[in-house]
């Protein structure tokens, strides 16, 4: 048996019996809301992670990427939605082989010409491409705007031979990170709504609408209140992290509702009177939020990054003072980017090591 | 042939041009000054770059971490220098495993109960682990205090059968990035005295001192100054990016010593009136410093970071709005953690992409 305590550091590791409890949370969540989730797998890029969340009743995942969408479609998950405009001719290309052979596989479209694009490929490769149009609902990233701008797109896809409409996208990134859960749910519902409004129009003129995909794990229990969602998109309730946990909760000036399931565990390699130095900087974190690593049940430290390799504590109990050797976990920032500078991720209960899972679609933004 | 406009985007390119140019300045340089550079291989990770910068005279590469050292080492690079302590009694035993196939490998000390961990291990394995006495000399980083803290710590290196007493290394990481050459100057010569000073000390008391380590890209022109430095550490020189161009050289407000050949390649994947989005976010560039990546001969436009995936293009002159599908080159913020996203790097000459080189200690913080 492998413990907890002999694995290399800088290292990340997922806390099983948090991650089981978050999946079972969200399902049970999404059953009585009448909703169903296609969870974010850019924020894990592991394809057990995905089968997990498959198995405790996810439609699929959804993919940031074509690249993340091959490595998850190569390891046997389905049910893709990749959430990004696939545009350059050669991923273009990539795609149709991707739908070849996972042919339920779905994307977003927000560019008539992308659109035409998409639809000359499918044609010429003899494959049938799944598109939701994406709805600009204010995170000023990608998407068309609501209204007749979205229906008159959602019309050429539909009159696309080797296209078919799947539905809408609506992606109100601007809204998951809002303060307060009052304050979040009235931002969430009032971005959601032109596209509800959208959805509606589309159905006016004939169009179907089996899909409407959007939420996030900011706003997992608000959006459902939308009729017209479908499916939530929610990424981060499988770990959490500091970001997501302090935007506040239904209940309190935290998020609580999932577990912090994920952290980095580090070693101390360097002590002195005013500092002691951990083997874990700015490639063992995301970097991406003005706050730094949290220490888990490890008071009496703080810690500021201190170069690629280095994290610095400064000690604030002069009886805790940090030992040499002495490893320390943190939740990171920001568990997304965190996933990403690691290719494995070590699977504890307890302080045993139960498996390593590969994150077989880091760096695989392409 | 593959173009440079075939590599799927986001990707890493290298321009070799620039790259080679760089190498032959800085070796062009020690050679002059009459000292060694044994660049930082954390910058780039890539055992390929390693064998390029020792080609061009460089007696090996500094490693940041053992992980990478093991990486490099297996890739047949030798003449590595360990440069953050090696602590955890995992590390440890996997150190004189690297040591028994790479026995020229130099690692750093600044305790000594790590001193005689080491040499306890290195006795019971049979190898001799040559080791420099790591001095603090400002950075609140790892290291002793010079002076007698140094002394008495490279006596007891000296003193252990089966350690090496190889010298010494400070890195003053808190003059690197100091704005302003006149200003750098002052600051790291101020803090690279006691360095200097403690190897005389050492000398004094009759101990060896083979070499002495130190300097970054930001002083390779100041640190050569100092008459008892035997060794640069730069390493970000060998690709530059936006952080060091902007400290200034010696001649202006830039420092343009060293030529920018690390680049981001990124595609248009959604425009609109008041915006245009790229695929390359923060999962594609180092996210650690307060400024934007910079696009690359491509003016009109103004990055700014929108999520893992996507970067925002505000379009600053309407006669060169972005279009769908537009390939746009960026600078990296930094280059070491930049480089550490990717698992390879497309190096490009002119428009042709020459080689793919691995990044095969990507990750390898452990």
């Amino acid at each position: 048996m492998i413990s907890r305590d002999d694995v290399s550091t800088p290292a990340l590791l997922l806390d099983l019996d948090r991650f089981e409890r978050n999946l079972a949370r969200m399902a049970a969540h999404v059953r009585a809301a009448g909703k169903q989730i296609r969870p974010h797998a850019k924020t894990h890029r592991c394809p057990e992670i995905a089968r997990r969340q498959i198995a405790a009743g996810a439609l699929g995942v959804a993919c940031a990427k074509l690249g993340e969408a091959e490595v998850m479609a190569g390891a046997g998950v389905r049910g893709l939605l990749i959430t990004t405009e696939v545009v350059p001719p050669g991923s273009v290309r990539r795609l149709m082989t991707l739908i070849a052979g996972a042919p339920d596989t779905m994307v977003v479209v927000d560019n008539a010409e992308n659109v035409r694009a998409l639809a000359a490929a499918a044609a010429e490769h003899g494959v049938v491409v799944n598109a939701l149009v994406d709805v600009h609902v204010g995170a000023r990233r990608t998407g068309v705007e609501p209204g007749a701008a979205a229906l008159a797109l959602a019309r050429l896809v539909a009159g696309a031979r080797a296209l078919r409409l799947g539905g809408l996208q609506g992606y109100a990134g601007q809204c998951a990170h809002v303060m307060g859960w009052k304050e979040r749910r009235a931002a969430s519902l009032a971005a959601m709504t032109p596209l509800m409004e959208t959805r509606a129009l589309l159905e006016r003129e004939g169009l179907p609408v089996e899909i409407v995909a959007g939420g996030s794990t900011g706003t997992y229990d608000i959006d459902v209140e939308l009729g017209g969602l479908t499916e939530l998109q929610a990424g981060s309730y499988c770990v959490m992290d500091v970001d997501y946990r302090r935007i506040g909760g239904r209940g309190g000036e935290m998020l609580t509702d999932f577990e912090m399931a994920l952290t980095v565990v580090a070693t101390v390699v360097s002590v002195a009177p005013d500092r002691a130095m951990v083997d874990a900087g700015l490639k063992a974190f995301s970097t991406d939020k003005p706050f730094p690593p949290e220490a888990v049940e490890r008071p009496g430290i703080e810690y500021g990054f201190a170069g690629d390799e280095h994290g610095r504590l400064t000690p604030r109990d002069p009886d805790r003072a940090p030992r040499l050797g002495e490893r320390i976990e943190f939740f990171p920032p920001h568990c997304d980017p965190t996933f990403n500078l690691y290719d494995r991720v070590h699977v504890v209960r307890g302080s045993r090591v139960e498996a390593v899972w590969d994150i077989a679609a880091r760096g695989r933004s392409d």
